[in-house]
């Protein structure tokens, strides 16, 4: 089976139209109500109704139908990467999370502060949950750690938790986590399940010895287990896999991490939607596809909080009249997974996706919403494929064979 | 995964069911003006929109969403070989294109005369693009080359094109093209990338030796270059995978060319759709299968012409009284690709698609066109599973598992 970049690698022309995909994270929802209406079709969105009825709309599945994607496959599925065949480690997710840029030589652990008593066996994997300002300052201790012919970066992440990186050339990442999933035994020493990632337990194991030193005097986090070993997920650039000059503007760092991984520039400092707008208005010249994040529609999910989710929705319909003004040849609409409040938490259910171009099909559909997506004339495809779609109606993609 | 002719080798099963496939070339469409109708749609097609109502119709993706195929991707995948996996090289279309049928042991090659100078550096790569008259002479001269072992074909295209056919056992197509892309510098060697290669560069470099004493003395076309070296394509038979016998009643060569890749038999010299349909009505008592090839919705297309797009769509919907009359136990309606008016070219979009037989379930549409198949029985599918449910319909498909 051809990979979808052997395509677009292949396929992808010049032009100099303009992409811009808005994502609204968790954006799917669920009725709190029976026979109720969703968020989204509970929210008054007069610009997303107006565009579904020059667009073309459809339902998005993150993964596979009934697979829940975190925020990595996620988004990986939005940017064209198959979820399935690319996989973002779990530490390097940690450190994309708190916005540490990898490098291609770079192994990131998750590390947690634990508590061990006098025998060195584990009494607490997470050090009593200590708070974040005291985790932190045990993160500028462990800085201190050196190791010869290898750069260290420890971050703080929350309370017991926190990120350590490993940068030296040849670093492999199949190094078994040192956290025995128990308590009253020791923790494991880091192990390689292979000759590359040797040099990398042997690093991990001085670490974790001088931090052993320094922690000793620490009442509760006097020592921190090792889990999620992973190097730079080798995700092929957008520059190199679309032709396309990309941008991210987005507030969390996680997305900007992601963005970042697939070869995005990072654009500015915005922290509100708002001035998320403005920055896509001054940058709009200078690159051919624009990612813009929205959190809320997840965070409120999340939350439960119906209401909420929908002013959130709400407000993300606000500003599309100022996108529209730029006019860009292809105007996306969609989340990275649902989040209904109903549940609290990411979802399986496709996302209702809108896709506006003047050779886009219309299907009829006058308002934008999960139960118009049904109607809509891309009908339930995966995430996956949506670049192509964004490319095509770009007029970006050549004629495959002829 | 399991390839689809795997399962349909296994399962097909025989009856005395006959299929027929009518194929409108670039069926699909857009609207020309926003919210207007789409060509189809604008069409008067009660024919058509009869058999909507007894039959099941769906949006058939030709390759991938966002993906645009040409005729040959988009006639493989209608016939089920999925359009990814198996590949017409450029050399081989070409020679089909032009009515060649391609033997087991042929390469075929696309030629290009072209205007070298005094050094034997190219001055002009299309030669300057001479008439198809010009060109079909120097054709007869190159018929005159001998190469010991070898049978050697040429055939004339269009303007400075031709196509150069190989035939001798063991010839590979791993053979670089000798066009450098670029005037100013000299053609290159043929250069095989594989053993099995060798023989076919060693030919194809005497062939050009021959040929550029031949056409020495012409003030244009004094050399040609080779492009797209291309065995026929190893796609497995109708008989064979579905076990059908199968036939083909086109127009064109192209298509006749490509339903004779997968072994179905080329019948009569039809110049109308009129006389296509007389041929069906002689012949069917003969066939399982029919492909019937409808060129003008794609033509008409291409030219950007709508009102003329309508009208071959309601030439087409005409005959189906006549194909209904037959009483085939399957009948189908589709196309390879969308060919709107409003982009003047093949596109990504999916192609409305009907099938009616006494066992499909209707889905309550009551007209055929593009949003009525967004309501279809069939939703979206990939056209590689169209056959499968020909099959099906046609009772001859077994039980996959006890």
């Amino acid at each position: 089976m051809t990979d979808i970049h052997t395509l677009t690698r292949e396929l992808h022309t010049s032009h100099s139209s303009k992409i811009v995909m808005m994502v609204a994270d968790g954006l799917g929802g669920l009725p709190i109500e029976p026979h109720g209406p969703t968020e989204l079709e509970a929210a008054k969105t007069p610009n997303l109704d107006r565009l579904a009825r020059r667009g073309v709309q459809g339902s998005s599945i993150p993964v596979l139908p009934g697979i829940t994607p975190g925020s990595g496959p996620g988004h990986l599925g939005l940017f064209g990467y198959d979820p399935l065949q690319y996989v973002i480690g779990r530490g390097a997710l940690e450190a994309t999370g708190i916005g540490f840029h990898l490098d291609e030589h770079d192994v990131a652990v998750r590390c947690n502060f634990c508590t061990l008593d006098s025998d060195g066996n584990i009494t607490d994997r997470r050090a009593g949950r200590i708070p974040t300002e005291e985790s932190t300052k045990l993160v500028e201790k462990l800085r201190g750690i050196d190791i010869p012919g290898v750069e260290i970066f420890v971050e703080p992440v929350k309370e017991h938790r926190c990120v350590v990186v490993f940068r030296a050339p040849g670093l492999g990442d199949r190094v078994a986590d040192t956290d025995p999933q128990e308590t009253g035994v020791p923790p494991l020493e880091p192990a390689s399940e292979d000759e590359a990632s040797r040099k990398t337990a042997e690093v991990a194991s001085e670490f974790l010895r001088q931090a052993r030193q320094i922690l000793a005097d620490q009442p509760r986090a006097n020592f921190l287990t090792m889990r999620g070993f992973a190097e730079k997920p080798k995700l092929p650039p957008y520059d190199e896999v679309y032709g396309l000059k990309a941008a991210a503007i987005a507030v969390y760092p996680m997305y900007k991490g992601l963005a970042k991984l697939v070869g995005m520039e990072i654009l500015g400092k915005a922290s509100t939607l708002e001035e998320q707008i403005a920055l896509l208005e001054q940058v709009y010249d200078q690159y051919d596809f624009f990612f813009v994040h929205f959190k809320y529609t997840d965070s409120t999910g999340e939350d439960g909080n119906f209401a909420e989710k929908v002013q959130r929705i709400e407000q993300f319909d606000a500003v599309f009249p100022r996108i529209e003004q730029l006019k860009p040849e292809v105007l996306i609409v969609t989340g990275d997974h649902s989040t209904p409040s109903y549940l609290r938490s990411h979802s399986w259910h496709p996302v209702p996706t809108l896709l506006v171009s003047d050779c886009c099909r219309p299907d009829g559909c006058d308002s934008f919403s999960e139960r118009s997506a049904l109607q809509g004339g891309l009908g339930h495809f995966e995430a996956k494929y949506l670049m192509c779609l964004a490319l095509a109606n770009a007029g970006r993609l050549g004629k495959y064979g002829a």
